[in-house]
């Protein structure tokens, strides 16, 4: 038999809104975040699941304003080439997107994966390598998550060079850029996503998103 | 100024204890989940973030007994060549540990990517594509925590050849596998990972993961 539920209802019904609540920010405030909390959700980030409890999760906290500006720099090229492969119909309207709160954001913060780490053995990813940085990934949701349970909005950026960025941060050799996350107070929280306010995309509907075999 | 929290300390502290009760769960009960809960925890996975807004996963739910059977067959063979190309220092941990819950689990769902859905436009993965896999990484763990919520287990099986499952279980041209999935209740909740507690694999200092720059 089920043993008994661990969590309330109540909880259920909050842990949902938390989902929703979590977009990905791209206004944020200037307002400074508390100074330990980026060490508490990397605390935090580090009790997602591994493949093999290989944890090859990396961070690393973007504090240098000459760092910062490359980032930014780097973002404005790639974003530059993004536009100009528009189709037509959709240039304009990608022209108007904000697409990353590197400006304003207070906490930038950049997640590798270590390709090299000899944690976990191997286990679990001899057929399916990716399973690395998935984990990194995991890691980033569960940060993600984290920081939407205290009001902190988290954007993440991926219209970046990853080896330019790697290279900008100066990082071990090995390490993997899997995402650019900025972190602040959200100008104003939303319960959809920013893309789909603008027109960009529209929801698909979970009945289709289901086989069954 | 910070608005008012929007999520309160007891959510919080709740929302920790579920980063240490979800595990990765090999060892299920035989009880059948609730008929409905399999297409909830899909829709409440479809509200996670995703590249472009390009919601990219799939999901096949298999419950055929035929197909349960390959699927199981594709991880015996992966599992002994891995087990075969282990040092021969930790082939006999290896061998000794449990790595799925196949044979158990009552509920069996094989995740996706849409390599070829055109919702997003592309957008936000022209220099890292790879995010298109992420995004179905993040409806997994959307999935993971709101069944744990539901005091049901999961377990990720990787250790499977991705284009036999795809063969396996008759998907569209363009999908790849990004998990296999088992769900049910477990026999023992645990708060510490599996291969922490079987010696594999010891935990990681989160001081030691995080550098500035």
């Amino acid at each position: 038999m089920p043993r008994p539920r661990p969590f309330d209802d109540a909880f259920g019904a909050e842990l949902d809104r938390l989902f929703r609540w979590r977009r990905d920010v791209r206004h944020f405030q200037a307002t400074s975040l508390p100074e330990n909390m980026v060490a508490e959700l990397v605390a935090t980030a580090s009790r997602a699941p591994s493949v093999g409890y290989s944890q090859p999760w990396r961070f690393v906290r973007v504090a240098d304003a000459a760092r910062r500006a490359r980032i930014h720099a780097i973002f404005s090229a790639c974003n530059a080439e993004a536009l100009a492969a528009q189709p037509a119909e959709r240039a304009a309207l990608y022209a108007r997107l904000k697409l990353s709160g590197l400006a304003e954001a207070p906490e930038h913060l950049a997640v590798f994966v270590d390709g090299e780490a000899p944690t976990g053995g191997g286990l679990g990813r001899a057929t399916m390598p990716e399973t690395l940085a998935f984990s990194a990934v995991l890691a980033i949701h569960t940060l993600w998550l984290a920081a939407a349970a205290r009001g902190v909005g988290l954007g993440w950026v991926s219209i970046l060079d990853p080896v330019a960025v790697a290279q900008a941060l100066e990082v071990p050799a090995g390490w993997r850029l899997v995402a650019y996350l900025c972190l602040g107070y959200p100008v104003e929280p939303a319960e959809t996503p920013e893309l789909e306010r603008c027109g960009w995309e529209s929801r698909i509907a979970p009945s289709d998103l289901m086989l069954q075999r």
